[in-house]
């Protein structure tokens, strides 16, 4: 791979080492080696290959037995990594039982044994993707519970809105997160299918056995059967490429609000602490986004490897020449980065610290004005809506000239006397009685992902 | 829209006459008018708004009372389309009724005229594009069913490889449409949702009569209730956005296949002839796959257009300064460059012209090279494994270095002669003797094509 | 619709109103019509054509001839606009002289004159942005000059890092705006060249007289002559789309510091005020960054178009399907946004608001402690280094724990009071003295950018 | 693992030996080491810190002392590698002499070694490029010399268009390579600059030292002094990357002409053989374009970095949030990416093999209709302009219908045997008597690639 994310010195800031392990060369030559011991079985059954056969191919089926580097090194000369993978498992076969050499691979092409090896291995990446996404959907529906009453302001284009709860932003997350989880699996679950069609498409070799081969396999690997060969046909590829940038986006949402509230003008979440992350001891006041601005970097390259996948949906007649090819590092890489960004986001999930003080603070950043709304709601009772509506303008105005809190401004209004006291206004200005609907859309949220949590 | 393929100049290059309707200014400012007008009613019935109110409205509600220049130069310094626009609603309405001015676009914010105007926008439009795509998959379906036993030459890497079925290769064709068109189908359902959740994503204006106006608001538009704003989630869009890249690209492999047939040296198939189209008299022999070519260039853009969206996911807070205001233009890009690759592919589709000739011709190309396969097999029965794959390969070298065809080297071969006549070997030679399980997979593919036809 | 080139509706949002008449369908005809006619003359200077012939092709010329509309129906038809366009002239000529009709398009083919009209046009389009980066580049001098000594907290990673000022922000902006445009004039001189090759790039119907047509046409036009044809070369059009590019992202990352500097939590700076932008009568205090998040919006949408033509740069042969046709919309689309986004740079550089009592508040927001570096290095030729470092250590871990601003929590220190007075202490506490290099690298910014206005 | 840098199975696929060993963890650290080592110096130069630290500085600056897969493990944590590698480094000094180690990155930050280091290896890495770029170039040089005279076809559109030379699409092939071989050594020049300004962008640690130290600095490192820190202005990054689109984009265009002429059917080049590659022995007659269909991987894979990179510009304040940290990802893949490709074009370019048969019976495919033009150019000085275009017209009817030679059509035509005997129409149907200016622009493309050649 040509990945920098695969590097021992880059690696750790972008991927988890569950799923650098399991795009490892070991784990990728295990994968093609499962397709090869499951063609063998699946041929044996139909009559197609003697059984002794493969036994050898089984017992030459072990991970351990293969020199990645000679292999690497000529599949960069042959142009895929099947072709010296199967000169070398024949070797190996070859070794145990001459005759057994010539059932491997048996009316199989290199594209079969690639892509089902990759069908196995985006399955386990994504299960892997899974647990992580679980995590931070728990982690943050727990916190959203505790924050259900804890008001903040609302920004829409990084202004202050109007009130909000923590715990809506929180539930809404987790929805999202639940719903990005979801697409996720239904793009694997289509994505997993058998690879077998042979050279050209017709699995000639196998004669009329083709199908039974074809249907034995799949059933032996737990993949899907297709309805026909897709070696250039890679719509489900693109979905599942889709999906990881809709999950790493997801996750580049949730931290890109993280930084925000981080900043030190607003303070109001803090990434779990740990030792060696994000402190500075020539800056002792600073606490960097660390987990976050690593899951921003991803967000910031997947949407380029999906472009890449979906160019490559344009390939040539049966086999593509550079569509098909480019798959072998953008998948992998967006299951590496998407793992490194959901690792994080789990983490944040589980640990955020909330500084509910600042939350209550910057609500009062502007002088009441974010209450404007909800006070001219009320006084349209009381003295009719064009009066009401007048009477916030201008108060309003006042109080940004004059740096005052509205409630002070509107106190002193004799209109606004006449009808209400000191404390009726002090209730109107308490943004936990404007919120709306945020509780119904926090209850609303919370069950689609309890829904969700449910069907795992 | 800054999108070129809308100029009259470019637009029927890219795009149907249709898509280009549905999303020019009237029928915009007609969608925004729609949701205006069902919020007006949805909130007569839950009694936040006099229904006098709501009559007013209706009697506004008509796009050719608005001037969209006026509205565009506006928006240009509002940041949005919504802000004049209820503004000039407002004026149309205080024009009829001055009291019912004050409940035009009660509670809602400028995201939610936009984002659910463009949810009724982007089901017709993949309303419009699904058309074309059952076009294309009929077309494709009933030249398979003609094609089903005539013999071609598969090609892998570019490269001859053995004998496939033109059906065969239109029935995967056909089913990768199918599959494309089922994606966009399950995109668009799940993006048609209500955005109904006011300045902050809280209603506050509604007090608790939030869902209930939401309720009412999303049946008489009939979009599905999300779980809560989506005012800064936009996965739903992204996945929209991906399913329309996969079907463009789809369309893009289709086209790829066609200008690669269309070769001269290839000749196999032809788009549809048409008065202005492709012919040169400079050059009389020319004949340009012009509508293929167009669909190449949709499917080069669109992979930009999809991570453009995919980048914007990472939005900020309640409303995003950048990652929303993109989707304004990349989505109906997208549908735009979509209809323009459909119409196109349902065109070759149900009119191109096959030279079933030349595909014979082109199965000789290789002077009977690609039935060596096929003759091995065979021979392997008479005079055994290894010897036969010897001869064969001896037979091999021999025809490529005189230049002779394989079944004459064979023929002259005594180990041959003493097993097979000429009858038989030709019988081997025949490319249809040797298609394994293409039939199966013909079946299989158009089962699927139908199973998607028959549920539309 | 008065002029259907651009969607009156979204057009304003997203690029200048120049910019959209010169991409105008008038305004491409016309430019198609000073190819031809240019080709006319210098095809009666070489003595190809007869002079009359040219006058015909002459009156022409008028783009007020030609029907846009039928035009681009015709094209949508023969794959290109430049077909149609071809036989709408000849038509036009004919009427004025028949013979002269012969002579129209002389030799030419119909990617000479898209792709030569398409570099008069965008020589033309960057002179327009040229414009637009000069004011942004003098707006931002202008305003650094006046705040070279205004102190602000520099920000890492979105947090107060140390001191620096705004003059040397704005300095660093002004020398990447004029980086860019000096990228940007490099492309585009680099990309002014000539496109006259003929249909299979040999001018084969002008005989041995192609290399004098060329170049006298190359110097009517003023575009230079390029040492061969470029039909299916675009590497000119990939650097000119990837300058256009970083001109717009340049653009994206100080409209992102503005949108952030504008949070209702810092306040520093403020988009220039206009009536009809940003306000909000529900929420008096809210003033949105509308010409920011158009800009990031422009900057969102930009590198997937850029991406589009890098991938076209894989071109077939001597005229390639797909990857040419795309540039007619990527590149006309990249040019509106540059021009929406440089149009509100501009504004923004010369009308920004500032707020020095914010900019220095929040240098206050950390306690003092931003400064602990700065009262460190005092301290060690004092007290000695390793006292320094650990006294500051334990002192700044105090005024955090107690919330205490750091100047208290050292006044009280013992070991501080024995080697400096409160006044010392307030003076290593003012930002202005612990700006390093700031002065120097202004001054360097602005020799640059300086040098780069004189230039031109 | 040997070396866990980069794959050892796909690596291999993608990229050169030379580039996986220049982007190695321990070619990385190397970097780093060179940065701190050249700062220690310059500091001792400027008197900031004591020439003793530098030497035990110097003394740890081996790449062998340091652990990768530590140091790895410890940037994940803490968000970027220059934290834990300085601390390693630290403690390397430390055990050489214990004061030297507070010395160590004296004033720097974390960006400025990372940058820095990148500087280094960026121009390294180019160099890499430019070996094979000039290979590349001068062997197509060679070929196209040999090639001046042989004609081919050229094809428009895939379709076969009028004759054109081998020589001259080679040449104008090369000096697409010129190009953007001369783009590319712009870009990283222009990129070359030195990282140096400290936690703010003010040196501030250093005093008024830093433009000393610096300017120092950039001379021990042999990278230009930028006139301000580019923490946050990546214009410079973005430009060098999509000079690496371009040449991938150029060796993409390249290698899909060689995918293209290696067909079955049009056997004109062919990639140069090599044991283990290409062949296959199911399959004697193929000959896979594996060398080409790899560039088309790499050049699949670009423009998505590209945009990435792009995407990135709009960073935050001072240091960003995500859009630095991905391109420690995108630009190593650029650089390995483009040594994969630029390999294997040099590969293509001097061992090409050609079939000048082939291309002359190609040539032959249109029964002449290729020259339909040339005869007519021809004709009309005899009979008149008029009846030399209809009886064309009329002639290349009947060839096509009647599936016969125009030279044999002609031949029986009254018209033409009247003026013309069979060997002057011979003469006329010469492929090399209608080649226009192909000479000319062979020699104009060849003047601008050996200027290239020679400024190197």
């Amino acid at each position: 791979m040509t990945d920098p994310a695969m590097s021992a010195l880059l690696g750790p800031l972008f991927s988890s080492k569950e799923m650098r392990a399991l795009f490892s060369d070991r784990a990728v030559i295990g994968r093609m080696l499962a397709f090869e011991n499951a063609l063998a079985r699946a041929e044996v059954a139909a009559g197609v290959i003697p059984s002794k056969a493969a036994s050898a191919i089984d017992a030459a089926c072990k991970p351990q037995l293969y020199d990645a580097v000679a292999m690497g090194n000529a599949a960069g000369l042959a142009g895929n990594v099947a072709i010296p993978f199967v000169k070398a498992l024949t070797e190996q076969v070859s070794r145990r039982d001459k005759d057994a050499a010539r059932f491997v691979h048996w009316g199989g092409t290199s594209q079969d044994v690639i892509d089902t090896a990759n069908s196995l291995g985006f399955r386990e990446a994504a299960a892997l993707l899974s647990g992580d996404l679980q995590k931070t959907i728990k982690g943050l529906v727990r916190l959203a519970e505790n924050h259900r009453k804890t008001p903040m302001i609302s920004r829409t284009l990084l202004q202050h809105a109007l009130p909000t709860t923590f715990g809506l932003k929180l539930a809404t997350e987790a929805a999202a997160f639940a719903r990005a989880a979801k697409l996720l699996e239904q793009a694997v679950e289509y994505a997993s299918v058998l690879q077998f069609a042979g050279a050209a498409g017709t699995l000639a070799a196998l004669g009329r056995k083709g199908p039974t081969v074809a249907k034995r396999l799949s059933s032996e690997l737990k993949l899907a059967l297709p309805d026909g060969p897709w070696h250039a046909q890679r719509d489900r590829i693109a979905n599942l490429a889709s999906a990881l940038g809709i999950v790493i986006g997801t996750a580049g949402k949730f931290a890109r609000d993280i930084c925000l509230q981080m900043q030190t003008e607003v303070g109001e979440v803090f990434e779990p602490a740990a030792k060696g992350r994000g402190g500075s001891s020539a800056m002792p006041h600073k606490r960097n986004p660390a987990l976050s601005f690593q899951i921003l970097a991803s967000a910031n390259l997947a949407p380029g490897l999906v472009a890449s996948v979906m160019s490559g949906l344009v390939q040539e007649h049966e086999r593509a020449t550079g569509g098909w090819q480019a798959e072998w590092i953008a998948l992998p890489q967006l299951f590496l980065l998407a793992s490194g960004a959901l690792e994080r986001s789990a983490e944040i999930a589980t640990g955020m610290e909330v500084n509910r003080e600042r939350m209550r603070k910057n609500l009062e950043l502007t002088n009441g004005l974010i209450m404007a709304e909800a006070v001219q709601m009320s006084l349209r009772e009381k003295i009719g809506k064009t009066e009401a509506h007048e009477l916030l303008e201008e108060a309003s105005r006042k109080a940004i000239r004059d740096n005052r809190h509205l409630i002070d401004v509107l106190e002193k209004d004799a209109r606004v006397a006449k009808v209400m006291t000191r404390k009726e206004l002090e209730k109107l200005f308490d943004p936990l009685a404007y919120l709306g609907s945020a509780d119904d859309f926090f209850e609303q949220a919370l069950k689609t992902v309890r829904r969700y949590l449910q069907e795992k």
